[in-house]
């Protein structure tokens, strides 16, 4: 796949200096200058290209490809991954799919949501791209870190692909940034987060915006659009309806599943295949329930009873691909753009790791990862092997059969192409590391099943890890925990317990160094 | 089941000052003075008696129970409860039995080994039998605490069943406290835990003791015995074989489960149903790792090999109950006897929760829960009730149809009878609170998914929860935790989140007061 595929597949040794071959630990090899290193794993590779190109036989286009975004759903909030009924919730949906396909337990997002939504489509870290944190009323972006970038949504559609993104955005509203501007050829939904729309109808949270109407018309002429919006590639814009009530706030979702469930009827149909990114609105705070989803969580919250509603909207497209006869040739995949929202507890999800959305502890970016595919995924597969969010602009590449080749050289790649972890009984991930940043500062980076701090968020009250938290530098070591042992990241032992401290810190530091060749952009975050 | 059934089965109402109906939040009746109060569901424990009938009309005997009981396991050990490989060992074995039965998410122990060892054999919690802590080398129990007690594999003999303990005991070794003289038929296993043991020959961990010959001998005379010690009631007990090095303490289970295999055949093939308490050596420190097993676990660390041992047992426990046709006369119940003890860290299990063994937070006291019985219990079932393990007791009773006629009326009784929650399809819980204590101080309270503290265990360091904690009343209002919002129990707020903190409290109390009629016992501990 990659385009200097021709370098010879080192093997997972090296020489010593008495010219013995010996086990390496990091087993990732460089193919280019500018993609990830990667394990290389030709013989599962070829494993997959083969299944792929027997089912492509057999059907006749290639596979449709449909992301199913949660925004800001905790590591720990559906049942399969150890919450369900025990965390106030149960997903019998999602749970399903999980028993169905196959269940990772070491996903990797980023640690907000703008950053993560802008990585899986152009397969790069935040800080390459610029969009290192989300995007609030009053921000001046000074460059449209848009311009160019190379979406996942453009390279499918040029292969032939219909592209269609539901749901919420929250990269950016303005001519140039919007989903049907970036790439897609379709885009329905919300531009913001859930709450940036509910505070101008909500008087009981936000009493003072919304009974003032001076202060109101000032947000109105910073915030961003409140409309239910539907875009076409080059064609028109509509907004076509606006959230005018708590009520109008709590059916979005509804409303946006409805429209996924019949695009994918027609979709279906035609010739094309396609790629559906489904974002959901909920479960970010401010939660309201849909009047059918209304105690009808174990808990009986809004935030839980909002994960009820996601796991019954999961549910209807997962039964709208198969009515559609198209499950055996569709990649699905579910996830959550990061950790739980924990600053709006009890507004907020449940993970067992240590820390929340805006920390790169591993409750802030561990987040659950199922892929769906009936026939192509053996059922009930589980795995720990890393895999970054941002690897679904590879896996998205290889089964749409775009060659990397269309990428350009002077820009760095961070996705890695792990189609055969999926696709293969026995695969194993080709992901050595996961690298973890807040805005523009490395802070750490998780190699096999260690993870080495060499900065931490810390919390100044339980859970208040985004508003009332501080950045630390680590003291004379850095903090380095093994998951295995310690999936909660409290007991950090140096090197006593583990040779690899200098290891991971090294790979750390050798990722930090490729942003000399290929530095970060800035555009005003 | 009842002695006092007789009494109205009061409905889930109570009549406010106008005469009318209305709903309560405790739904529990206490139907005598000396039992535990519990929910009234007489459809449901209807249909459960019909289908214990219909079965044992097939079957021509009283059904097999068999309880594996695993030392020190976390609750996020087994892959099934959110662990598995992502904690560094994956539990095949026990996550199949949780897919071909019913998961638990809310099963409480005690907070340490013996109290929840001894709490399971009477029905009744440790403050009341004395039991409160483990027995260590040096203590001085200055009363049988069984003279009194009845025990449940005492009325399971009388009533006809062969009674098996095999493993761990630590429930005291002196003569009439021994399993085969508190009503076991027989007893094969080490009286002490691992670590007790394993002192004696590890010269790394001990050498003031391993090193020192007179230390030595001094410990040898009021130390546990380190044999293999094989008992029968009434009849000779023999001291079979010594622990005499780390490599015969690695290998204890699998000398455990050989036996346990080996009486399974025989036992299956006789006349008499049987009950088998099978006690795991393994996971509590410290753990060496079987030869066979030494890097088998993904972290390939001795506590992570021990789980993956663990897991390999019970699949063998089960093939020979299932080679024997037995599985659908058999009740197989999987636990562990608390939290993980991580003050032996990195020797030490996993548990999502706050707190670990020693404390009466989450983590000391939820544990997993699993009931297997083909054909009786529907597979695939996931319940957040409430389960005490003395529950056991009341189900042991119940499917050995032993009247709870003989038990007698001046002492309380805490378990309650759970068979229908877990044989009917749709059961629910019978249980509507669990009390936890810490020695002789009652602590905490959970009652449906809210739970109150009195008394919190705070650690001095990240995971001492035992060596370096200290015992705290809590300030002006108890902490009151929505275990459905904050499953860590992180955010107490008062009374200003749900309105029940006063009512649980209220439970507590409630609790409390049924020592008043029924004293504690005092054995010196």
């Amino acid at each position: 796949m990659y385009r200097y595929l021709i370098v010879l597949v080192t093997l997972c040794v090296s020489v010593n200096g008495w010219g013995q071959e010996v086990p390496k630990f990091d087993l990732s090899v460089r193919f280019a200058d500018n993609f990830e290193t990667a394990i290389p794993r030709p013989e599962q590779d070829k494993i997959a290209e083969e299944k792929l190109a027997a089912l492509q036989k057999k059907k006749g286009k290639r596979p449709n490809i449909v992301w199913l975004v949660v925004d800001d759903m905790g590591f720990g909030d559906p049942g399969t991954y150890g919450g369900g009924a025990l965390a106030g919730a149960s997903t019998p949906n999602i749970d399903k799919l999980a028993a169905k396909g196959m269940k990772l337990t070491s996903t990797y997002s980023q640690q907000t949501c703008t950053p993560t939504r802008s990585a899986i489509l152009t397969g790069r870290l935040p800080v390459r791209t610029g969009l290192i944190r989300p995007i609030l009323a009053g921000d001046k972006i000074t460059v449209n870190p848009w311009a160019d970038e190379i979406s996942l949504p453009k390279l499918l559609s040029e292969a032939g692909y219909f592209t269609l993104l539901t749901g919420k955005w929250h990269v950016g509203e303005s001519i140039g940034m919007r989903p049907h501007d970036i790439g897609f050829d379709e885009y329905y939904g919300y531009y913001p987060a859930q709450k940036e729309i509910s505070q101008r109808v909500d008087s009981r949270r936000f009493p003072g915006l919304v009974l003032n109407p001076k202060r109101m018309a000032a947000f109105e002429a910073v915030g961003p659009t409140d409309y239910l919006t539907h875009g076409f590639k080059g064609g028109k814009t509509e907004e076509l309806k606006q959230i005018k009530s708590i009520e109008d706030m709590s059916k979005a979702d509804q409303v946006l599943t409805n429209f996924t469930v019949q695009r994918i009827k027609e979709l279906a149909a035609g010739e094309k295949p396609f790629f559906i990114e489904h974002c959901f609105m909920k479960v970010h705070s401010d939660n309201f329930a849909h009047p059918d989803y209304a105690g009808k969580s174990e808990a009986k919250y809004p935030y839980k009873d909002g994960v009820h509603e996601v796991d019954a909207h999961v549910g209807a497209i997962l039964k709208t691909l198969d009515d559609a006869g198209v499950l055996d040739n569709t990649l699905v995949f579910f996830t959550s753009d990061n950790g739980p929202q924990m600053d709006g507890w009890p507004d907020a999800g449940y993970t067992p790791f240590r820390g929340a959305k805006g920390t790169t502890w591993e409750g802030g970016v561990r987040v659950p990862g199922i892929a769906y595919w009936e026939g192509m995924i053996a059922p009930g597969r589980t795995s720990d092997g890393l895999f970054d969010l941002m690897d679904l602009f590879g896996v998205g590449l290889n089964i749409a059969g775009v060659s990397t080749d269309k990428l350009p050289t002077d820009k760095y790649y961070d996705f890695i192409d792990q189609t055969s972890f999926l696709l293969v009984e026995d695969g194993r991930s080709k992901r050595e590391a996961v690298y973890f940043w807040w805005g523009k500062e490395l802070m750490a980076c998780r190699m096999k099943e260690y993870k080495v701090h060499t900065k931490v968020i810390m919390p100044q009250a339980p859970h208040m890890h985004i508003d009332l938290s501080t950045v630390h530098d680590v003291g004379l070591a850095p903090w380095f925990f093994n998951l295995y042992l310690d999936p909660k990241e409290e007991m950090t032992v140096g090197h006593r317990l583990d040779p690899w401290m200098a290891t991971v810190l090294g790979k750390l530091k050798e990722h930090g160094a490729t942003f000399k060749n290929y530095p970060p952009k800035n555009i005003g975050l």
